[in-house]
């Protein structure tokens, strides 16, 4: 299976001003990209790649005083299998947990795990360790947040969403990182690209979805607390400890963001 | 049977200040006044009393510079009987409210309506509406809440209070309070003397009590989050949106509060 | 100088929705009334009217499910002149404070009192008692707070306003509020139109506007930190301790709101 | 010169606990321990060493059911001389940034840089950009948040020491630091020692300072907001992007903090 993926950002920019981008697929996908998703800018201006700490893939810009327009449209193979459900496995306890996991444990900007860990073992302490300790969280997040991305705000943290009660697919993501982390499960944070193939959008097209991986018995599970159900068509573009750290644009000065679409269509036959 | 209730304030002032205090045995119980509950001050200062747009009888006093003892011990007559259980009644819709219930369904300082307003009814939607819908919210709130007046915070809000899980007394009304408000129910904050005769004290003895009252099918219920069962030796003394409303002492400028002392003790025999 | 004034509220209801309504023109410019104010509902329901606690006039509705349109359309005399200008006058200490005011100084829910305390006295703890000070406050907050409708926000608070440093003008109402209760002057949130005659319009018209009444040396003076000049064409709806008091429109139940216009235009010759 | 310094942390766990220590010199100190701080464990547990993502000294240890004590009481070399002030040098522009430093223009769980952009443009966006703009930030912080270390609270935010006025050094470095990355100059924090020695000691010895180093026109430049002069007998433990990073202990269990102490003293010829 493969699928077209891109996007498009449109900026205007008063004063020349530098940009972070961090919507390269990931390495981990290397192997599959068919049509490579270089970001392209308009007028063109220098891309100068590297990889943050976490390992993803970034470019910095120095846009001009004007529009631009940054834009790619990639091929990407994908195997076309839902999600893998996260089975038992081994140890789960925090000493058997290797030393670059536990950054991972801490809290950070959307994910206040100092003021949530009473709520989280009130809520999953009795729960069983390991994958059906996490698919609880996610179960409690997907039925506890409602879905409204009309009250979208960048600003929320896992907090302000539990206590909401509302909010997107970050904002879940956010929530149950944080839960995971006051269980003494590593938890990051993870965007990318999903597609709605094989089922209906769960809202209007157009925007990098975001989920999370949890680090259970030795190795780093997939969950989606926002679909909570497997999907196919989900392309990694970068991980970090939360939004903060992986905004698909960061801007160092006033802007006007006209524009931004996102696609991940599936090509037929 | 009858109770001791009595409190004890000292500060020290830097320079004379003005004083609010709402300590007073509610008028609703001024028939069983034995020996009033007159604030008596040291030195002695002048106390002017007055009525605050919620009924409670207050004080001003303009304290001097150093140090004030303000203190009272009353005797108060009480029926010995826990508190009534809310029955179901009359109608409970919110075109039946009177008006002056309507600002009992308001947010507050510690009561943020507009933040809680998803959860209370993804959490209470379901229950029947009057008084089982209020024990609802109580159950949930004793469960949900940790008893912890080490991390007693003044500023913490019922959104927080939820959020991390932990409180006391009056957090436990401030987050039922909002809850009951979301789902359209007047509540209001009531502070007052509250006996540990018959049961083990729930914490050091030494500090005023918060329940709430919510109204329902025509007249106000007391309920009470944090014991969730009846009590006995319940002596009100204010009633208002929230703690930002009653506070037993307001005060303003500088200050040293070097003691406070309050006791409600059963006189024997 | 007369002003035709008026709103348009359009909302769809999926079942019987109470409302309470506070839109109408406040007592005080009862006399000044031309053509009246009073609500039209389409279709046509029973509108019951009733004075809260801050005597405000408000009406109730029992909506019907389906479309409603609330709409009126009136004239209104008014002076012409300038928002007065407080000058120093009597006395100013919190002891000669009439009961009444009292409450004024508490925290309610968007301005927190209790957190902005120290940040108020380190900031106007050096300014001159009595009107200087509250326009200090002013001052502070209209240029602190850059106006950015695109940013509002129904839940922001004082705290949150002045850690952002974004709002619209019940967000620079709300500011000033606090500060002024923190330095120990009742201040008391107001709504109501107020025409764009005569200056440019500060944003898209089609708002109610909020300002605040601070009591100082004896009596109630108006202040705008929104617009921080004096302005003319404004007509007062209705008073209370923040917005919470005095929404617009106060729905219990879900609803969607279509359409909200309102116009305050200067009658030519 | 050379300082004595220590720390004693009394624990006691009702289940066997994992923990994280970040309580080392660090390394950039090696050359100047005399007599190492190995931390101490009684009952002896097993330590073990590692290095987390910022290069800090890091050890794990499972300790025992029952009372823990951790200690060390070690002797580093000190030039004496008071921290260095960062004069102006090259260029501070964001895309001469290097990417390791980027990560500390994020936010973090302390550092909402979200949302206190608006105010740091408004309030230092007219400062000579370089050393001269960190220190603005620092006297602004060391004059808007008045010390109480009565008011500590481990949860508290950049935000809301902005917001509250009032703070212990962590407080003062997250606010300072915030401030910096919003101005697009990258800020960590740093823990560490902090002796007395030549001023009267700002307040009860027995803690770990806090302060940070921003990245200025090549390199990294110490400020330290809580004090605001030039200290002597400064010995760094760790640096992170906030306290989050680097807390003394993250211990992964219910416990006891029993005794907790701290001395940085110089000793005398």
């Amino acid at each position: 299976m493969q699928f077209r993926t891109g996007y498009e950002l449109v900026y205007t920019f008063p004063q020349p001003t530098p940009i972070i981008l961090v919507v390269n697929v990931h390495e981990s996908r290397a192997a599959d990209i068919v049509v490579p998703d270089t970001p392209i800018a308009e007028p063109p201006v220098a891309i100068t790649g590297y990889r943050d700490a976490f390992g993803n893939r970034c470019q910095r810009i120095m846009a001009p005083a004007g529009r631009l327009r940054i834009h790619t449209d990639a091929v990407v193979n994908d195997s076309g299998f839902p999600d893998a459900v996260a089975l038992p496995s081994g140890p789960v306890a925090v000493e058997d947990l290797p030393e670059e996991t536990l950054v991972f444990l801490l809290g950070s900007r959307y994910c206040e795990t100092d003021l949530l860990s009473n709520t989280a073992w009130q809520l999953f302490g009795n729960t069983t360790p390991g994958p059906a300790r996490v698919q609880a969280i996610c179960d409690f997040v997907h039925n506890h947040v409602a879905f409204n991305y009309l009250a979208a705000r960048a600003t929320r943290s896992a907090a302000q969403t539990f206590a909401e009660g509302t909010g997107v697919c970050r904002d879940y993501a956010h929530l149950a990182i944080t839960f995971c982390r006051c269980m003494n499960i590593p938890a990051r944070y993870c965007t990318g690209y999903l597609s709605d193939a094989g089922t209906p959008p769960p809202y209007p097209a157009g925007d990098f979805a975001a989920w999370f991986e949890a680090w259970i018995g030795g190795s780093w599970h997939l969950f989606d607390p926002r679909n909570n159900v497997p999907r196919i068509g989900r392309i990694l573009m970068a991980r970090g400890r939360d939004a903060s750290d992986v905004a698909i644009a960061t801007t160092f000065g006033p802007n006007m963001l006209e524009s931004f679409k996102v696609w991940t269509d599936e090509i037929s036959g």
